[in-house]
């Protein structure tokens, strides 16, 4: 991961928790229900943000050298990661 | 919202926070993108825990009250609240 | 329900089966596998829409009746059927 | 895609059309809201196996093929595709 892209990844996480930290607030302020939830998805869809740019830089380093490297042992696992992370992100 | 609620819903948000910030320094450290991924993944389904614990609080507080109190408009938003809330589920 | 939204859910469920015998010929036809994708994920937005549609009747209809009935059994069975379809969309 | 894949596709698409004139069905007969919404579910998890399965298909192909040709062009757009359909994965 080149130093950019760690930079980016650490600064939104830091964000996403300190939402989260806004969302105790809430709730310890007794704000309406449906507010919170939607400030739940306002986080979670960062956070999905947060997956797709890592699994972009993933497929730019690690899939790229184990396709081009001839193990196809190594090859099947790395396919095999990308599948199941497509699963998860239908299962969630 | 009861006490014992709030105090498991708050409680329930800083783990998820706590775990973001571990996240982070998954990152810090260059882990594996895909085990980053995965870890993504564990806090967006606590959070859908405590979204459905919130809902569910409030199906039992303001649902009930605004169907019984015969504000028909008060009751429409409500409802359309709901449904709303079911149709971020969905697009996030 | 209501014959105009039952004809309206009918119209929209028949148009969903369409869209899938359109993509089994995709399929027969070798076409892009990306795109079959694509068509996919439409056909699931147009069920997310049928789906909400559905709720929406079902709280106007039997979630009013079951929270102003004093059956204390049949409206916690009613409220907890609506967090279990909210946990099902974020679990698919 | 090889002949048995195809042909493995081509029956869970036609068996989940089936299944959504089912429902059709339970529409005519009036049958519960949250049976409905459930069997509406159990047709979208049928069509993320689809998808899975498909994009399975693609990464064993066509982004082999991409990645081990030597254009940077074709390379970034198959990797594109993947990290949309992960994003398309999320906001159904």
């Amino acid at each position: 991961m080149d130093e950019q892209t760690r930079q980016d990844l650490k600064q939104r996480l830091a964000s996403a928790a300190g939402h989260i930290k806004g969302i105790e607030r809430m709730v310890d302020q007794d704000a309406y229900c449906i507010d919170i939830i939607r400030q739940i998805r306002a986080v979670q869809a960062a956070l999905d943000k947060i997956s797709t740019r890592i699994l972009d830089n993933h497929l730019h380093t690690c899939v790229i050298s184990a396709i081009r490297d001839d193990d196809p042992q190594q090859r099947e696992a790395v396919l095999r990661e990308i599948t199941s992370v497509f699963e998860m992100a239908h299962k969630r």
